[in-house]
């Protein structure tokens, strides 16, 4: 695999001079159009081995290029509102929007090879490298342009660099002992390296492989693979291939789905309902001031109806919480600064230290829901979006984050009851719109979707709750129950922090 | 000034029965409308002696009102992040958007009530004092809607109100040692807050002492003060004030002005450039290597005239520097996000962690210059940015950050031929707009606001460094010295970290 690189490519000073003015003309231009048309973002990820030359090469691409479109990302140790986070939570907030390049020197591949030298079992490394494509080609589906650099050295070559760097009083410095640790390690980490390598190398993010010895010859290697990866995507701008890589969701044949076998005649009387509100919320409020709790992280989201109560149901929830350590994050349209990231950046924004809960009304779901109904994005976007949502809730999960997801179900006549009702009620005439008519109209695709959201999204580590919710007591009970269990059953799991 | 909080205020069971419904609608009601109109944010800032209910009441406020437009947060201590940043930049960070609300329950006045309680001294409690004040007045100079409720208790009503929760087994874990401890320095608590309420209660923020033993009567004051306050901003809506709180700049008598004393003639010849370029830039990078740079923390400001050639005196400090420790932040106009927030947030959130360094193209004083000479803001809105930068900056440099501003100057006859040589060029294009053309035309207008800018926040800790900027050789050459002092002398000075 590493064989041309060990060749000893060289550029001479002569050519070098000669293409570099050229190179960084054009590397401008690119960066300009790219901020002009801000359609898509370029990461940019450099690995490699020690003293290949990685960081000096960022360095170089930065004078090169215009420093304000440009962002380069250390990655050292991950601060503790990261750690407080999911793994890759660091790397989605560094993201370059739009327009933007973002350089990565350290990535998800500096801790899935760390965690090798370490010794993690294979297995592990497959489903870490696993990971790494799936959510390389969600950013790729998302417009990002992926471009990943790994520079090489022979063993032989490694030596005299390292040699050479230790040498010069300006640069030795730089090598540490930690380096010549790795010298000694070279034939295992190239090992690990191959395989991340081979298995992470794909169509729509490949690594290019660069010896790493001349400068000059590396430089211009990155840099107009970089020019050249930039101008194509330009080039192809507005011609963005949308292909549908999932078999579509099952066809309705008997007209029978998992909706219609909820019985929503379920209901709660007045009396019981306020007995188990307050044995509930009781519960609640002792689970999240317990101090295992502190632990422990809570995502629960709400979907449903329009109509079906989710605003009532949310507050339910929250008034058994301590105000301190609970958010709720109503979606709505997506801000200018979330247009121009990929979907789920808005949601993983989000995400909560521990000790806390965030309750989503609506939800990433909306992909799947009212964007495939109302077709705000094509056919391609919201059926890679089932898998995109389960990656992201198996990072979640994985996070020991409790994941609890519920649907309200409502029947198409209490639908037409309540938004009555609301335009009778002076006070709540501000919840029923124009759109809230039209939606009810698309009634059956909507639930067309929600089958198919709850067929190929219900996992068991993060499970749908269907709600019968026509009526409210019912519903709000059912939810406060379903919340306490999950919580109880994480506690007794003794999950890991 | 206590004395009417200590009157035994109570409401009955009945009154307050039949109150709360009517004040929890109104309150949502209130919520939506401010949600729709998006113009304010509300900031709650929620203080009080221990056991006097202040936590109760945010959780009952979160109860009444919509979860989705409230957020409370609970500033516990502050995160790695937090602490490498100006003290009040996680305050910063959770400032509520437009249209929502945000309760502080601890805030600013929580780390002054510490720290006097920790015996600093009185000069530096009134510093903190007036710190207070003139971040709210800013913030209600933004429009922002400020609400501070101090809880009181007598020293007798709080003995038993800690008594009564010590018996309930559910919530006796609410009482703590640190609890008692501040109960017997009751007195000297008193005093403290009420120094700080006495000197922070102003027209635009002001405090209200709230009798906090009945939870009724101090819950329903609470909820009755927000809705009242609320409801009377959006009934001025549209007609804020905006009055002229400061004098107006130095006219121009003699047509002299500190711009026009440049020696705009200085010019370094290209054999000196050369030699000169490479000496500061090694310099810079061995500055910004050495480990004492990992305690400081830079940030660096670029304003000038239009193609006075800002972006390549940028490139020739990011030249010299680790690309994994700056970042460049070009600013243009404000995201939605921002534009829901005061001025000055958009520039906070950039503030970066120590050892890093990061440079404004264009800045803060967009203000002062752009904004005021084409009308972007109003008249008042731009005479109180000049306090509020010296506030901002005075803050930043408080906490050890090298403030470093630049002013490049050209005159209007080398601006004409940068822009034609631009038009020119094929490649440069992109750098000349019909809008550069415009500015030009008021050309005397920027020049007098300049002179204003510089006369006005050119302060001891945070000078303007004028760069004589026609040639370029001498004016990068200038920057790259100036910012090597400027970092020299902060290491030398050993600051404090």
């Amino acid at each position: 695999m590493f064989e041309s690189a060990e060749i000893g490519h060289r550029t001479d000073k002569k050519t070098y001079a000669k293409e570099v003015p050229i190179l960084r003309a054009a590397l401008l231009e690119a960066q300009m159009d790219m901020a002009k048309l801000a359609q898509f973002p370029v990461i940019i990820v450099m690995g490699g081995m020690d003293g290949a030359g990685r960081g000096e090469t960022v360095n170089l691409l930065n004078e090169w290029m215009d420093p304000r479109f440009l962002q380069t990302h250390g990655m050292g140790d991950p601060s503790d509102e990261e750690l407080d986070r999911p793994e890759m939570w660091r790397y989605w907030r560094e993201l370059p929007p739009k327009g933007r390049i973002g350089i990565f020197l350290g990535s998800w591949y500096t801790d899935i090879i760390r965690r090798v030298q370490n010794k993690i079992k294979t297995a592990n490394l497959d489903q870490s490298l696993e990971r790494a494509r799936r959510f390389e080609t969600m950013l790729a589906d998302e417009g990002a342009l992926i471009l990943k650099f790994w520079m090489h050295l022979s063993r032989d070559k490694q030596k005299t660099r390292l040699e050479i760097l230790e040498k010069d009083p300006k640069t030795r410095w730089r090598v540490t002992e930690r380096d010549w640790a790795h010298y000694k390690q070279y034939e295992k980490i190239l090992t690990v390296a191959e395989s991340v390598i081979r298995h992470t190398s794909t169509a729509e993010a490949p690594w290019t492989i660069v010896e790493g010895f001349d400068p000059h010859y590396r430089s211009l290697t990155v840099g107009k693979t970089i020019l050249d990866a930039i101008r194509k995507r330009l080039d192809e701008a507005g011609s963005a291939k949308n292909e549908i890589s999932a078999p579509p969701p099952l066809p309705s044949i008997d007209n029978l789905d998992i909706l219609k076998t909820l019985d929503l005649s379920q209901s709660i009387g007045k009396k019981a309902y306020v007995s188990e509100l307050e044995k509930y919320q009781g519960r609640l409020a002792l689970l999240t001031r317990s101090p295992k709790f502190k632990k422990l992280t809570v995502i629960a989201m709400f979907e449903g109806n329009d109509a079906a109560g989710k605003g009532g149901a949310i507050r339910r929830i929250t008034g058994a919480l301590d105000a301190r350590y609970y958010t709720v994050v109503p979606i709505a349209a997506p801000t200018e600064e979330e247009r121009a990231q990929p979907y789920l950046w808005r949601f993983w924004r989000h995400i909560p230290r521990r000790g806390r809960m965030t309750i989503f009304d609506r939800s990433w779901y909306g992909r799947v829901l009212v964007e495939r109904v109302e077709k705000f994005c094509s056919e391609a976007d919201w059926m890679r979006a089932y898998s995109e949502i389960n990656d992201f809730e198996a990072q979640l999960v994985r996070h020991n984050i409790i994941v609890v997801k519920f649907w309200l179900s409502i029947s198409k006549n209490e639908q037409l009851k309540r938004f009555k009702e609301r335009e009778a009620v002076a006070f709540k005439h501000f919840k029923i719109t124009p759109e809230d008519w039209r939606n009810r109209e698309k009634w059956d695709e909507y639930e067309q979707a929600v089958c198919d959201m709850v067929d190929r999204t219900s996992t068991e580590i993060a499970p749908w709750t269907l709600v019968e919710a026509n009526d409210k007591n019912f519903s709000r009970i059912k939810i406060l129950k379903t919340l306490c269990r999950r919580i109880e059953e994480a506690m007794k799991n003794g999950r890991k922090t």
